[in-house]
């Protein structure tokens, strides 16, 4: 099949590590032969934004679903406000496209170097999947400003959770915990000071966890306390489970604890499939960077490899697993590392080293 | 003076570690001579709650007002909800005690050993003080629950910032960088996701910033690139303020980064003094070690070396800080460390150690 790619490089570092993503992505095509990729891209970017005030077209949603899946590079630039960028291009594509799921793996790839000491002598002991909620919670958008530029203003941001919200990213949790190995899932809750929508956050996960008594060991944590076990205690976790905000916080801390934040993927994922799913790197946009051919691929090159697992609908584990494979030569070659993996390699040398590794594989 | 503290012992640990930093501040004071301390103990705990169905008396802030500080030990409860025990207890008295601010020094005590490798070789790259509001924000409390046992359940988390609570804060923070030898903040913040109040949040401190100017160097971080820039470059910041919930889970994190999170104290000040303010170390009841004879407590001694800080008002300044060598003394020989910091020592050990060290200093 020809697969229906959107690619939305967005800002800064974002157009490099896309386009390294887009030549890989081709490699694997046609050393695979079976599938191909086509690919569409949209100039959707603060830069655009600068230059005609927005961002997407009034029809960006019948634009997408046009597609299969999107490849988003990184958005935010220094002249716009954050929540400006933010709210008028990824939170409302990951909403409206009914990605409800946000899926971070997070383990220690070869040549990366874990800040952790324990981590340095055991990199296999952090291995986790952070399921994250990804369309309501802390990021529903609401709240409001009253008063604003006085001395008396008050503003509140709305967190809202609804019980058919928590259930299906519970559910998803809890399959993907039964997937792996291990089968054990965490839950991270804040239930204790947020006693509304955390408490029924906690309620729903208790009754999914019903269904898969016996099948799935889980266990139930505080987000602050989260933080100290990850960091002592990393073998003592697989699946992880938190909301839209938490799991934000704890898979940048995840990407820090497996040694560098340039190469953790993400998926943002309508497991309905009514809507085409989105892959994009955890970093942002990186500024100081863009441009300069050295950005670090390799989280473009994982969420590439994930785009791929999803595409296939299972069909294409094994190619996704061999993708994964020569990233992973690559990163653990010395000479093929960038900067922030300890390395002298430009973004350039690190895509043709995955490619050719690609073609030998 | 005869300082009258209201000592709160709580839960588990709570009482172990309560009445060894009540021994320990009575030999501070005996070997002093110039100060004293007189105390009523509440039974404010989870475990009166299970028997007479509730933790504070109606009066309970007419109570708390007749003492010049207020110790805490821990609460929580197995039994318990947690929401319940903490809206019982300990958030209402930082609420109502108008304890707007929690101060949260970090840095890595002799005898700690910290996880991080770069920690491991220079101790003194991690030196924070985390300034968390503490009056509102995540922890307003607002927000209910509608349609709450069906599948139609929608629940809200309600955060609350207003100009008042912000500029204070922000306000306090920089006072706090600047009496640092580094004079510096960083200003954490997630405006990006969150568009109302976080935004309310930031161009305050933006608006506070500008009494600053050239007196303290600032920096605004995003709440998940925060985690991983205390991980990876823990020397490039000194002072940090971060609303309830985000210093919630930074603090955490700081504790675990310093090496253990038995030893972290905590200050919920109410900077007019209209209030008595009040001290806690940041961990929690520990139900499976309370009784035991085992806690650490030195979290408990360190809350009450800033408890004798904040009550001399600058005039026991020196003796705060012999407390703290003296502290620093015990964890400094492996003989009297708790488990949790490698050692074998008790409670008992532990704080009989220090005693002899005040005296001796
Ligand atoms: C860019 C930003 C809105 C985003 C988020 O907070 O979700 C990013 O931090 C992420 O983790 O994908
Ligand atoms: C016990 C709990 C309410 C508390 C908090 O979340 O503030 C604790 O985690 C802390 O950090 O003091």
């Amino acid at each position: 099949p020809t697969y229906r790619i959107a690619a939305i490089p967005g800002d800064g570092i974002g157009v490099d590590i896309t386009s390294a993503a887009i030549q890989v992505l081709d490699t694997l095509a046609t050393a695979n032969g079976a599938f191909a990729f086509k690919y569409t891209t949209f100039d959707w970017s603060s830069k655009a934004y600068l230059e005609r005030g927005w961002y997407m077209q009034p029809d960006w949603e019948a634009q997408l679903k046009k597609h299969d899946a999107i490849y988003f590079g990184a958005v935010g630039w220094p002249d716009v406000p954050d929540h400006i960028s933010l709210w008028q291009m990824i939170l409302p594509i990951r909403q409206r496209m009914n990605q409800y799921v946000n899926v971070r793996p997070t383990r220690i790839l070869k040549g990366t170097h874990p800040p952790v000491a324990q981590l340095q002598q055991k990199p296999a002991d952090l291995d986790w999947i952070i399921v994250r909620e990804n369309s309501e919670g802390e990021y529903a958008g609401q709240g409001g400003t009253t008063h604003g530029h006085t001395a008396h203003a008050t503003a509140t941001e709305v967190a809202i959770f609804t019980y058919v919200g928590i259930e299906r990213i519970m559910r998803f949790a809890f399959e993907t915990a039964k997937a792996r190995p291990r089968r054990k899932l965490t839950m991270v809750t804040k239930s204790n000071a947020q006693r509304h929508g955390m408490v029924l956050w906690d309620k729903v996960f208790y009754e999914v966890a019903k269904e898969y008594e016996g099948v799935v060991e889980y266990d139930k944590m505080l987000v602050d306390a989260m933080t100290v076990r990850m960091v002592n205690r990393p073998e003592s976790m697989d699946t992880i489970v938190a909301t839209n905000l938490h799991a934000d916080i704890l898979s940048d801390l995840a990407a820090a604890l497996a040694g560098s934040i340039g190469i953790a993927p993400s998926s943002n994922l309508d497991p309905t499939r009514s809507c085409p799913s989105m892959f994009e790197p955890i970093h942002g946009s990186a500024p100081d960077i863009a441009g300069k051919g050295i950005a670090n691929p390799v989280g473009a090159f994982w969420s590439a490899a994930e785009m791929v697992r999803w595409l296939g609908k299972g069909e294409l584990d094994a190619v996704a697993d061999q993708f994964m494979q020569a990233i992973e030569n690559v990163t653990g070659n010395p000479e093929t590392r960038t900067k922030d993996m300890g390395g002298s390699a430009g973004t350039k040398a690190v895509t043709e080293a995955v490619c050719r590794e690609i073609e030998r594989v």
